[in-house]
C-alpha cells in the first residue's frame, strides 16, 4: 500500500475523504426516505459512487461504512471489541496477553509507520559519523514516519527540530519515563539542534483527580528529573501547557487552527472519546499536535514556518500524531516526523505499561539502593526456570525476564549484554546472577540521576521555561 | 417554579443531575440485557428511581430521558421540529413567524430568567440616584438574572465589573450593534465599575470561512468602533481570544477549569453541536465562559477571585451564560448576573435578527447621510396603510412598523416619541413622516460616530487592548 500519509498534493486527506464518503451516503439514505425526486436521488447516488473511487485511488482500500482509513483507524475499536490475540495500544492504555510483550510488527502495520531497518540506521551513522545509539542498534526505537526526509534536510544543511515531553501525573518520574528523554538528548547532541519539551499539566488535570494548582506543581517537579537528564539550556525549551498557552503569541493560534481541521467524529475515531467526555478532553488533542509546528514557538524560530519537527515518543503516542500529520498540510505546514520507542516493561512482565500510582511496578527515580535492590529481586518477573537444577539443564528465557529486558535499556556495553544472554540462555548465569548485574547496573545511574537533581534550582526551571531565543538563528 | 439555578447549596446541577439519571438508565438497559444476577439489576433500579426522585425535587420537573431539565435545555432541539408558532433563539439563529418579532415573555419562561419589571427598574433608579436608561424604561432590556444580587452587593459597596463582547464576523458593525454597547456603557458610568469586552475572533475563524488574519482584523476595526461608542480608557479593558490568551496567566486556566465540566452530551443540548462538528466549536463556549470569572484579568483585580460579573447582552447570548452559571459554583466561581435586551430588528420587520452581510438588513455605521435616507425610505417595513386615505382613516400599526421600533431605540425624547406613536396610530402622522423622523434622528448620531471614530488611532486600540491595571484598586 502506498503510503498515503505523504500525498501531500491531494487536495483531501484521507480522513476527511472518508468523511465526505460517510456524508453523502447519509444524504442518499435521506434522500431515498425522503420525497426526493428520481432525478435528484439519481444525482446524489452518482456522486455518492464518484466518491468511492476517489476514495479508494487515495487509500487503496473499498470505503466500509464505519471505518475510517486503516493508516488513521484507532488501533483498535473502543473497549472489547479486541479479540485475545490483538493487542491493545492507545496513549492510555496498553495491553497485551503476550508475555514478551506487545507485537511490534504488527503494530507497524496496523499504524501505517515504518520500521527502522538497518539500512536506516545505517544511514543515521553515515550521516551524523556517529555511532548510533544502542536504543537504535537493540531496536528500542523500531519505528518510524519520514526520518529519511529528515535526513535529507539535515544533509542539504537544512534545520530542524525535536519535540518530545511528558503527562506530568505524579511527582515522581520511574526509569521508563527517561528513555524519551535520554533518545532526545542524543538525537540533539548528535545532530545539534533545538528541543522542545511539553509538559501536559492542562491533560492531567482534565483525565485526572487533580487540582490545576496540583498538576502544575508536578509539572516543575518533573522538569527537575528532565533538566537533570543533562539537556543544555541553550538549547532546550520546556514549557508546561497551562503557563506557556498564556505566554506565547503563537501557541494558541495554532491550537485553534488544528481544532478548526479536526471533527468530533474524528477523535472519537482515533481516541475512543464518548459523549459523555469533557469537552477539554475532546478538545485537547490540538494541544498536543501543536507544539509539531515551528510557529507555536515565535520565541525560538521568529516568523518561520516551515522548520520541520521530529517527534521521539513511545508508539502509543502516535494516535497523536496521525491526527496531527493528517491536519498539518490542510493549514499550510509541514508534517512532524516520528521515532517510536517499545514500551517499557514494568517489572512484573512485559504484558502491561508501567503505572506511576504502583510504586511496585517500577525502579523510581527517587529510589534508594535498597528499594532498587528490594524491588529487582522481589518483583523482577523471572524468565529462569524454578529451580537451580531445572535451569542449569534447561537455561533460562531472556525474551521474557524482565531483568534482562532493563538491561537492553541501560547496561550500554554490548559486549557484555550478549555473555549475559548467551549465559541465561544456556543456564550457566542464574535469575539471581542477573538481577546482580542489573542492580548494581541501575544503582549508580539512579544515584547519579539524584545527584545531578540535587543540584536543579528553582532559578534553573524557571530559565528552562521562559520562552526566549535558543543558540540557534533562524 | 423554584429557580433551581440559583441553589447554589445543591451538591449536584440540575444538568448534572440529568446526566447521572440518564448514565444509571443506561447501566440498567445495558444489565438487563446482559448477564447480570436479579440482585445486580434490583440494586441498580433502585439507585435509578432514587436519582429520578432528586431529580424532580431539584428541578421540579420528571425526568424524560433525551429532555434536559428546561432551565438548560436548547431553545429548541436542533433543526425543524420546532412548531410553527414557536420562535427559535440560539446564538447563530433567531426565527418568528410574528411580524411583532420574537415573544419575549415566553422566552423568560422557556430560558428561566426573570422580568425586568417596573420593581427591579425603580431599585435600580433608587440604588444609583440616576434615571433608569430608555433601554430599561422602554423594556429593550427585558430579563435579567440576579441583577438583584448585583444591586445588593453595589449597596454594601462590594465592587463588580461588567463584561459584554462582540464576534467580528465582518469589518463594520450595523447600528444594533451597538445597544449592548450603549447600555455597557451607562451600567459603567452610573456604577463607575472596571468593563472587559470580549471580541470572539477565535470563534468567528472557528465557525466562518476566514483565515485566522482575517478574524483577527476584523475584531481590531470593531475594536475602533466600540471605543468610538466614548469608553473610559482608564476603565475599560477590550481584548481579542487570539491575542489576549496568549498574553494572560488567568484566561487559559479558567478556559480549561470550564472545558473540564462540561461534557460533549451538554453542549449538544445546549448549542445543537453534531459529530460532524469540529472539536473547535465543540469547545469554544469556554471561550465566552471564562471572562465571566474576575481570575481571567490578573492585571485587573490581582488575586481576586470573587468580584462578580454583570453581562449586558442580547438574550440569543444566554445559552452562554446559562452553561456558565451551571459549571461556576462547581469550580469555586460566582454566577455572572445578566441582563438581557431584545433584538434589534432587521429594516424588513422584526421577523429575523440582522444579518451583517445583507447590507440593506440595517443601517450600517459605515453608511453615508444620503445612504441612511434611501435606505430607510425603501426598505423600513412599515406599519402604515396601503393609502393615504385608508392611512389617516384606520391608522398605522406601531407593533410592526420597523421605523417606529428604530425611533424607541435611538430616540431618546420620551414626550416626542409617545406622541408620535399616538398620531401615527391615530393615523394623523404618515409612513413618509415617521421615517423622516428617523431619518433625521440616525443621520447625526452616525455622522457622530463616524466623527468620534475617525479619531481613534492604532495606538488608542492598542492601549485599550493592552493587559493593564485599571483605574480601580481591587
Amino acid at each position: 500500500m502506498a503510503d498515503v500519509q505523504n500525498c501531500d498534493s491531494c487536495s483531501s486527506s484521507p480522513l476527511e475523504l472518508f468523511e465526505r464518503v460517510t456524508a453523502q451516503g447519509e444524504k442518499v439514505r435521506s434522500l431515498k426516505g425522503g420525497k426526493a425526486s428520481t432525478d435528484e436521488i439519481d444525482a446524489a447516488v452518482k456522486l455518492l459512487l464518484s466518491l468511492k473511487v476517489t476514495y479508494k485511488t487515495a487509500t487503496g482500500q473499498d470505503y466500509k461504512a464505519g471505518s475510517p482509513p486503516v493508516d488513521f483507524s484507532p488501533v483498535s475499536n473502543n473497549g472489547p471489541t479486541t479479540t485475545q490475540d490483538e493487542d491493545f495500544v492507545d496513549p492510555w492504555t496498553v495491553q497485551t496477553s503476550n508475555a514478551k510483550g506487545v507485537d511490534y510488527d504488527k503494530l507497524i502495520v496496523r499504524f501505517g509507520s515504518s520500521k527502522i531497518d538497518k539500512g536506516l540506521i545505517n544511514r543515521i551513522e553515515r550521516v551524523t559519523g556517529k555511532t548510533p545509539h544502542h536504543f537504535l542498534r537493540r531496536g528500542i526505537f523500531f519505528s518510524h514516519r519520514d526520518m529519511n526526509q529528515i535526513l535529507d534536510a539535515y544533509e542539504n544543511k537544512k534545520p530542524f527540530y525535536l519535540y518530545t515531553g511528558r503527562g506530568p501525573s505524579s511527582e515522581a518520574l520511574h526509569v521508563g519515563h527517561l528513555i524519551s528523554f535520554i533518545f532526545a538528548k542524543w538525537l540533539q547532541e548528535v545532530f545539534n539542534v533545538p528541543l522542545v519539551i511539553q509538559l501536559t499539566d492542562d491533560e492531567k488535570y482534565l483525565w485526572k483527580d487533580l487540582t490545576i494548582e496540583k498538576a502544575y506543581e508536578y509539572a516543575i517537579e518533573n522538569a527537575k528529573d528532565i533538566i537533570a537528564c543533562g539537556f543544555d539550556i541553550n538549547k532546550t525549551f520546556i514549557f508546561s501547557d497551562l503557563d506557556y498557552l498564556g505566554m506565547s503569541s503563537g501557541f494558541y493560534k495554532n491550537v485553534v487552527k488544528v481544532q478548526k481541521h479536526v471533527t468530533f467524529n474524528q477523535v472519537k475515531g482515533i481516541f475512543g472519546f464518548t459523549d459523555s467526555d469533557c469537552i477539554g478532553k475532546i478538545s485537547f488533542p490540538a494541544m498536543q499536535a501543536a507544539p509539531s509546528f515551528s510557529s507555536s514557538f515565535p520565541q525560538i524560530f521568529k516568523d518561520k514556518k516551515d522548520i520541520q519537527c521530529l517527534i521521539p515518543c513511545a508508539i502509543d503516542q502516535d494516535p497523536y500524531f496521525r491526527m496531527t500529520r493528517d491536519v498539518a498540510p490542510r493549514i499550510g505546514y509541514l508534517k512532524p516526523a516520528l521515532l517510536h520507542s517499545i514500551f517499557f516493561p514494568a517489572l512484573q512482565g512485559a504484558q502491561t505499561k508501567m503505572s506511576s500510582s504502583d510504586p511496585n511496578s517500577s525502579i523510581f527515580l527517587t529510589d534508594t539502593p535498597k528499594q532498587i535492590k528490594t524491588k529487582i529481586n522481589k518483583h523482577a518477573f523471572s524468565g529462569g526456570k524454578d529451580t537451580i537444577e531445572e535451569h542449569r539443564k534447561y537455561g533460562g528465557n531472556c525474551e521474557v525476564d524482565v531483568s534482562y529486558m532493563y538491561l537492553t535499556f541501560f547496561l550500554e556495553d554490548d559486549d557484555k549484554l550478549e555473555k549475559m544472554k548467551q549465559a541465561y540462555t544456556s543456564g550457566a548465569l542464574l535469575t539471581g546472577e542477573l538481577k546482580k548485574v542489573l542492580i548494581e547496573t541501575l544503582q549508580p545511574l539512579i544515584a547519579a540521576h539524584q545527584q545531578r537533581r540535587k543540584q536543579i534550582t528553582e532559578e534553573m526551571v524557571k530559565q528552562f521555561m521562559t520562552p526566549r531565543k535558543l543558540a540557534f538563528d533562524f
